[in-house]
């Protein structure tokens, strides 16, 4: 018996409860059709057990924009909110609001400009911009924030483990030990972010990847249960897939049979013309196994074969066996470096659930109200001076120093354009008495961060295949200056106001605390 | 332009590549329909920030079994399949094979049983058993261990932050920042595991609740900057939602203008005879905050109202929140039982992501294969032997004292029954040389744990209403004793195996190690 309808749990009652009673109110005060900008931006980079990161990674703009085009308030929405009481037994929703969502309800009124995915992103940068009528842009708040919180968390992880493999290939591996349905989300965050393939089928398939996977231990169990050993079961492997053997050698003892019954069996399909794969190591002191491993294999004459690694590894695991490595390998003999090329990282819980810093820490903001004359800034005071918003319709850039590495990014009015400016003040958001002052020359680019991606209803976004996502991360990342992807204790990247917007800033402040 | 199908990321290709390439390999060996046993359990408890945890509840098998009755492998999931190549360009996967899978790949050849959702569970004990021919079994393995890891998981946070509540009503309000789809589920164990309600429209409605939820900063915003006030604001939320009036008072200044602007239109409902819910804190220090707002809403003649609390809550946050108001509220004439009485936590991200601990460690072994003469116990070795999982087909028991506490989970052979034993030796389940016995008399009950939930692809598992399972948890943790129940520091709760199978692993072991 089936219990659970998909339809309505991921549907556009995927969203929180007071997105709807606010919307209601808006509707009832007629204030449901005004013009309203809100901005989506995270306060701080994730901080991975007492370690802040140094950036993040942006991702989950096309799934946001899949699910915004699918759903719609149908009978069976309007009929359950119909349904919801309050405390004394009355209806929450009325029918004439009821009505108005079954026949408006939709997204095709808003706007939205956000940074591409794949995207280096810093903290405080409004990174998608919502503009339309109230009560649509406030009901979208939810499904945006979950979105593109959760996929970019995950892709900024997976491009620190990328960062620190070095070189070396990185396999997500997070399904079975993932959020539920959000490992599918958190796997394309993976992909975008720094992982070269995943195990995951069905989401392979989704991006245009093949999937990756050989066996596990039950298999070699299972070959033992029936009276035979690791190498029948090796041998098995081999005979059916001779062009793609890489066998788990630590089912029994890694060293002692593991890797001897993989050589054996790797010998055999050599003299059939079959070139192996490799080794896969699960468990143990990785770092010591991997060289001892090479050593065999090496002697063998498979110096080629990869050495894949797993076992809650993480970023700073995986700089920690390639830094004892490259110390120990020369020890017993062999090339640390050629070893180092050929170690392959299957990445699984650590990644997928952001081992460390498991949620970003992304929110939604209103900003600005339509008015005849133009947009007028709205404010939010809070005790916390980082916590409040930077206000008002703004315009967004990453400015570029002269070795072309991006030195800032820079909040200005609309109607700011730092390419038409000689010099261009960088003042701290909640310090206005600490700044800095850039010559245009000392820039050689100022760019844009935001693209229109949709249009009342329309969808501009591309969309870009994985390879173009992967190609904007590597870039942008590449643009960095060193000290910032640094993964512990990273050089603090510069987001800056313009001295107007931080005046007007400023003045709301003031003006709003009377 | 849609971009993503459904259908194939959460249909029978929610899986792993290994389980597919092993299943034909299994097909070609003519090993597919041996009959197997696989064991789902975890390893440790949570360590939430080094703190570990005393018990884990259980939760997620509805859904797995949704899934199983769901999925098939279909023209588009055979396609896509067929159509994946290896490292030469050759089809990974052949059409005898595929085409076993197209007729004859469903879960309808297994058996289940399993340990009831809700349940408090332990380490190392199989809380799903999984029998049938070894192709589909092993097929299962990850989309199990991903249903059951997660909902476990924040069924288990959830069961923590309830106790620190101390009778406190507890929101789970983790949409915007958990993972994506995943949050559907984790809201779900969350409800099982301790919270009353949860913010998320769609799924409150799934499992037949309705949402908790009223409005939020921009509510506040969007009336100062079309020239009202906070007051307008709330008066406009009294008059909408005149008998559930909860109004978030931290948008300006809590003390100074939120909490008397409620105050004022709380004593404007009640001369038309409503009585106001509350008020919610979301910033600031909240057991300070919460004080001297009970304290103005006392002298108001509000002592009822709740006071809802949110902002990066978990269990150790509260349990500090309530330490602080029962010693520090009488200083400023509240009474601190009262005060926490009214007290309720909308707890977010800590709940959604299980901070701390963000991941169960479930795993999936082979244990057991059929012979004609009865099951075969499959061993896995593992250079560190808490890895080695307990083998065999095997009787699971939860033993108790005489005051009716759980006193341990014990593991026996299938043929082992305490009910019917004078005393009962409880082996250390990886040191045979530590043990205890228990007359028969010390215990006043013996309760086999796994249940039939799915046997030949009928379901048996109820389904429970949520009222059930949440009374199952509630009953469970009752049965734990204290120590067990600490959020820090807690009594090791034991899992022992019986003297024959104690004596069975360790002959496998030697056996497997030769």
């Amino acid at each position: 018996m089936k219990q659970r309808a998909h339809s309505i749990t991921d549907g556009i009652l995927f969203t929180d409860q007071y997105q709807l009673t606010m919307a209601q109110l808006y509707y009832r005060m007629g204030m449901h059709e005004r013009n309203v900008q809100f901005d989506y931006f995270y306060r701080d980079n994730p901080v991975y057990n007492g370690h802040m990161a140094g950036y993040c990674v942006s991702a989950g703009m096309a799934w946001l924009l899949d699910w915004m085009e699918e759903v719609r308030f149908g009978n069976q929405e309007i009929g359950l909110l119909a349904g919801q009481q309050g405390r004394t037994g009355a209806s929450v929703f009325q029918p004439d609001f009821l009505e108005w969502l079954r026949s408006e309800g939709t997204f095709e009124s808003l706007t939205m400009h956000a940074v591409a995915e794949g995207r280096v992103v810093h903290p405080n940068v409004p990174l998608a911009v919502v503009q339309g009528p109230l009560a649509m842009a406030q009901i979208l708040e939810t499904s945006l924030l979950n979105h593109l919180n959760y996929q970019s968390l995950v892709a900024t992880k997976a491009s620190r483990i990328r960062e620190s493999a070095q070189g070396g290939q990185v396999l997500e591996f997070g399904l079975r030990r993932g959020p539920e349905r959000g490992v599918n989300a958190g796997a394309r965050g993976a992909l975008i972010g720094g992982a070269d393939f995943s195990s995951n089928v069905g989401l392979s398939h989704d991006v245009g990847l093949f999937p990756k996977g050989t066996h596990a231990h039950s298999m070699v169990q299972m070959f033992m249960a029936l009276g035979g050993g690791e190498l029948e079961a090796f041998q098995a492997y081999a005979d059916v897939y001779p062009d793609d053997c890489l066998l788990l050698v630590d089912t029994i003892n890694t060293l002692e049979s593991g890797v001897p019954n993989a050589i054996r069996v790797f010998e055999s399909l050599r003299k059939k013309g079959h070139e192996p794969v490799g080794i896969r190591l699960d468990s143990g002191d990785l770092a010591y196994l991997s060289i001892m491993s090479a050593r065999l294999l090496d002697k063998a004459g498979f110096p080629q074969t990869s050495i894949v690694l797993s076992n809650n590894l993480d970023e700073l695991v995986i700089w920690q066996i390639v830094t004892q490595v490259r110390e120990e390998a020369p020890h017993y003999g062999v090339d640390p470096e050629a070893l180092i090329k050929r170690l392959v990282y299957g990445v699984g819980t650590r990644l997928i659930a952001s081992w460390g810093h498991p949620a970003l820490d992304g929110v939604y903001k209103l900003v600005a109200v339509q008015e005849q004359e133009g947009w007028r800034p709205a404010i939010k005071l809070s005790e916390t001076p980082e916590k409040i918003p930077n206000p008002g319709h703004k315009s967004i850039w990453r400015l570029y120093d002269s070795r072309g590495k991006a030195t800032a990014d820079w909040l200005g009015l609309d109607d700011e354009d730092p390419r038409q400016m000689d010099s261009i003040d960088l003042i701290h958001p909640e310090d206005p008495g600490r700044w800095r002052r850039l010559d245009r020359s000392d820039l050689s680019r100022a760019e844009r961060l935001l693209g229109t991606v949709w249009r009342e209803g329309e969808r501009l976004d591309g969309p870009p295949s994985l390879a173009e996502l992967r190609r904007t991360r590597q870039e942008d990342v590449e643009r960095l200056d060193p000290g910032v992807r640094r993964l512990i204790n990273p050089h603090v990247y510069h987001v800056s106001l313009s001295r107007r917007l931080s005046e007007q800033k400023s003045g709301l402040i003031r003006k709003a605390a009377v």
